[in-house]
């Protein structure tokens, strides 16, 4: 993903780096404006005028969105508006994205969903509520960032609209989920989005009201009062604890040297020649806090939301900056008891703020993964602790192995799994459904009767019994079976591998998020190699440059 | 989609034409055989071995289905299965595949899809169920061909198996719904139909039933028997009435003269310079039998199934021959009320076995306009017959344009569209909701109070207020504002408006046909335009000549 000679992106970044956004809270109600530097683009080549943004923009919304979380259980409605004075947001940069490669694209159009859906997430069950007081032109994935939140309030004016003009101006799709809210989310008739989705100027004022573009059109000397009532509004609906007190996110430590990735509890290690990324995720050391007062004093040192950061960066750094790693080996290591534990925290405290956040944030990682474009296999060994949030990462992998008894000449016991109440409905993926309902789609029974193993140690013949795992091949059999399946899947072609895996993890229900991410990237994917977008008369291509695009008409 | 130089492709054929496959039928059960000629391709450049199929042996298979649907109602179940005896159907033809351009390959797939979707919606709404017998091995788009059936029987030989090798052996998908099917059909669970669809070998036997890939394996020498026994059981649950006759599916008459492509009641003009076909329905011109046993006596001259054959045919035709007619303007011409009383004796006789087909077929083809990756606008003028059946190609169009009020000049009174009862439920769209009910997603009440409107004649402001069209132009501004508008969708570019169009189209709940539509096969589309499938080593060009594939393994 990275392009040939820069520097790897680093996602962790805090406001006090912040170049792009500003964010200002009053009470309840915090305000996040884009103010986006034109200098400030993450590669040079590009400037980021009127408000567009690249990787580098989003880098900063998704840092300060997780924030408002953590550090502001006080605040309860977040309106999303432009600091500039005649633009709201013209979208990802047309040159930025001209220039760049197509797993760049694909792969920046990813991230940048991951973010809309963490604001809808964040409304709907952090109950920190997002509107957007759209205060200028709002364009492309401007107005795609402003159909993220939950209620539009838009100036009435001669200059502001909301449009979609990527198709009529730049032969792509909207990237970041637009032709889905439209019509999933919003509602707006297929005909009218049709109609809207070619008008490269946008519709404006009653008639964006009229056609649910928008809620609600006001002067513009009105808007930003219209906005704070609407906002105190929904704040008045929330469930947020308004005398709670943040836990701050500190700097996430990690280290790289070579091929190692280093966390605290969780390793990667990048084997280049064979493509593949063993990643280890170690359980906790130590017993969990006996009560939720402590898991506060803890913060970013408790387990789980230790584990859910590391794992979230390390899944963004080897998405973005390591493209020829297709395959991630994913292991476990210490004491299932003890994960067990912690899911108990967890399970318990749930009411709690912050075990909310941290549960979501564990759902949103795991959803990460299930979204990469990367082959996942889990490895099950004497040692490690599958269970609850932690037996997650083997759902989530395209397949596992588990070894049946032990090995020679190794004295620890055999491997099991475990199930905990975590594994039963805190961790849906993109459908709706828990990865075990997933997983037993035709015989929901089967998930039932799962709960009955609760807490049990589950061997691998119990494992492969009970459906938890793929193949249990045993000491004789597993080296040759296991690197076997490595070395054959590291050489199949990446791109059916991505189409493969893209159709078969999403099975069941629809919802906006998986039609985005399995339906509506794989159209974008399609378009952002097409010749009539990135050919040499490609309509991106020539954007801007006072040449004309040429097209190859016929439809396929 | 024609190759250049191509004779187009004609989709009318007939068992005494058939060169690949043979009907024998024995009472309630049919037998439908594949036996593909070596040297039958449609295209010089390949040999068709092993059973394996190109578009030519694909609509004898689509005539076949449809001819046991009309021609046989005493027919309940058919087994589908090889004449020859050692192999089932290796799938699509792989030197067809490399030699085709991407255009040809993406447009064999859809016509494949819908003819097994066919086969699915007559095992389950005609009561003629499929169920296969795979009597030698059976890969890619053979499995996928029995996929679509409801029973699959399997010999437990050593020679026969079933198997997706299509990401292992050409690094592309399986082109016909396997993986959807697989996971959402037949709930195979998603990390066994990961390591399935990357066994080049497949799996065969008891893994195979396990799995549930196959219903049940039985001896070779067994086969026959138990799949005739299957039948038998399968027809015994059919409505399908055992002593009636069929009506004779006669030759299709067609005229193509220049640029006009002329049915009894449907007329297309194409227009190359402008790249639009203009499309015309005619209402029927007399009034409707009086009782269900004329329309036996009419059959193909039945003005309902009169209109599917000729639309069906046309919308092949366009799809497949003129790929550069990028947008199709629908009109209709008639009298409404006759359109009304048509539609009056599909509803009233739909317990009639005739009847109840030429309304399956009917949406068959209206599904066929909501997956053709064409532009649809209907253009609403007086001398129009937008009701009820007709008033569906209005619903499935992108947009409609009505004219308000009357034309200088022209003493017919101003159009106006009519709702009958086939516009509520006769007809659903591949998401199984209704077009009405598809386009009030977010006010479902709205279609119930459409109901109160009934047999009504709506002029523009009526239809526009009951949100049944979407522009309503008077005779001043129609002839700017519809050029303008066809003037620049055709201008767009033809793969961002495909992707748009799908994309707003499907709205609403997912169904397995949705999914195989608008997610699948724009993953498939994705896919196969990559290097690593399509470029000079990529693994579907080099396939069978002795060279091997190289890859860039970068993930996307």
């Amino acid at each position: 993903m990275a392009q040939s000679g820069d520097v790897p992106v680093d996602f962790r970044t805090d406001p006090s780096r912040y170049r792009h956004w500003k964010v200002a809270i009053d009470g309840r109600v915090a305000t996040l404006a884009m103010d986006v530097r034109e200098d400030g683009g993450l590669r040079p080549g590009y400037e980021l005028k009127l408000n567009s943004y690249d990787l580098g923009v989003d880098i900063e919304l998704y840092d300060a969105v997780q924030r408002l979380r953590f550090e502001h259980p006080e605040v309860a409605a977040v309106i999303l508006t432009s600091a500039k004075e005649r633009v709201f947001c013209a979208g990802a940069n047309i040159r930025m994205l001209s220039q760049s490669s197509h797993p760049w694209k694909v792969n920046f159009c990813k991230f940048t969903n991951e973010t809309r859906n963490a604001i809808e997430e964040a409304t709907a069950e952090s109950r920190q509520i997002y509107l957007s007081a759209v205060n200028g032109p709002c364009a492309g994935g401007g107005y795609e960032l402003a159909l993220a939140t939950d209620h539009i309030v838009m100036a009435d004016d001669g200059n502001t609209s909301v449009s979609l003009p990527e198709i009529p101006l730049l032969a792509v799709l909207p990237g970041t989920g637009g032709l889905t809210r439209l019509v999933d989310k919003r509602h707006v008739r297929r005909d009218r989005a049709d109609f809207f989705c070619t008008v490269e100027e946008g519709v404006k004022g009653k008639r964006a009201v009229d056609w649910g573009l928008v809620d609600e059109v006001v002067p513009r000397s009105k808007l930003e009062a219209t906005a704070r009532r609407r906002a105190a509004e929904l704040a008045a609906r929330s469930d947020r604890p308004a005398d709670a007190r943040g836990i701050r996110l500190v700097p996430l430590e990690r280290t790289i040297e070579g091929d190692r990735v280093v966390y605290a509890y969780v390793t990667c290690v990048i084997d280049r020649a064979r493509g593949v990324a063993e990643i280890t995720v170690a359980a906790p050391a130590t017993l969990p806090p006996a009560d939720a007062r402590t898991i506060h004093d803890l913060g970013c040192g408790f387990w789980p939301l230790a584990l859910a950061r590391e794992l979230d960066d390390l899944v963004l750094h080897l998405r973005t900056n390591e493209p020829e790693i297709g395959l991630w080996v994913l292991r476990t290591t210490g004491r299932a008891d003890l994960v067990e534990a912690y899911d108990r925290c967890l399970a318990d405290d749930e009411t709690d703020w912050l075990v909310r956040e941290i549960r979501l944030y564990l759902k949103r990682t795991l959803k990460r993964l299930d979204v990469s474009s990367r082959s996942m296999f889990a490895l099950i060994e004497p040692g490690s602790c599958f269970a609850g949030t932690l037996l997650e990462l083997a759902l989530a992998a395209d397949r596992s192995y588990m070894l049946g008894g032990v090995r020679q000449g190794d004295d620890r016991p055999p491997a099991t799994v475990r199930l905990t109440a975590m594994n039963f409905g805190a961790y849906p993926m993109g459908n709706g459904l828990t990865r075990l309902a997933s997983r037993f789609l035709g015989d929901p029974g089967r998930v039932d009767d799962l709960k009955g193993r609760l807490g049990q140690d589950l061997a691998a013949a119990a494992a492969d019994e009970a459906g938890l795992v793929t193949f249990t091949p045993d000491d004789i059999d597993w080296d040759d079976e296991v690197r076997i399946a490595i070395e054959e899947r590291v050489a199949f072609s990446a791109d059916a591998l991505t189409g493969m895996e893209a159709s078969l993890r999403f099975a069941g229900p629809e919802t906006v998020e998986t039609k985005i991410f399995a339906r509506l990237s794989a159209w974008q994917n399609w378009v952002f190699q097409r010749p009539n977008a990135v050919g040499p008369k490609g309509a991106l291509q020539v954007y801007g440059t006072g040449q004309r695009s040429e097209f190859d008409r016929r439809r396929v």
